[in-house]
């Protein structure tokens, strides 16, 4: 039910370091728990899209803030990343066909 | 410059049309045309991600009604999509790394 929020995270990779994958598995793991999460979507083509929903922007600050996730922050700009952008949203309407 | 407008379109397609990927780039074209288009980023894996960006709620209901615009939207429902949903967003904060 709107308004909620979203987190538009888009993303260029540097590289193809092995632990990436386990730590976006562990920070989606973890996200999951965060009070106020709702879901995500992702898909990687030459950029990575990942949206995630969150009840409030108390949540995404929270989750900004968690220890293990600013871990990841910084392993992201130091090895991962060639570039991000982070987007947060008030999602205001929304429609959908088909489910 | 915050706020401006994200419509955030999730898919998952049906099959393989050949017709469907220049109707995306015709449409990718005619969006670019319309009053407040900003840009867009797309990437497709299992699900289709693709945030375009606008300058206003206006911006984006004009491009909805745009002719060329409703008849793919007809064959989007009747042909091309599974299932979309699209979320009309107000970007409120945006922040960057690396670009």
């Amino acid at each position: 039910m709107t308004p909620y929020y979203a987190v538009i995270f888009t993303s260029l990779r540097k590289g193809n370091h092995p632990e990436y994958n386990r730590m976006a598995q562990l920070m989606e793991n973890l996200a999951q728990q965060q009070p106020g999460y709702k879901h995500h979507e992702s898909a990687r083509e030459e950029i990575g899209i990942t949206v995630s929903y969150w009840d409030s922007l108390e949540a995404i600050s929270q989750w900004k803030q968690q220890l293990d996730h600013q871990m990841a922050q910084r392993l992201g700009k130091s090895d991962w990343y060639e570039w991000y952008h982070v987007r947060i949203c008030k999602v205001e309407r929304e429609y959908s066909f088909g489910k």
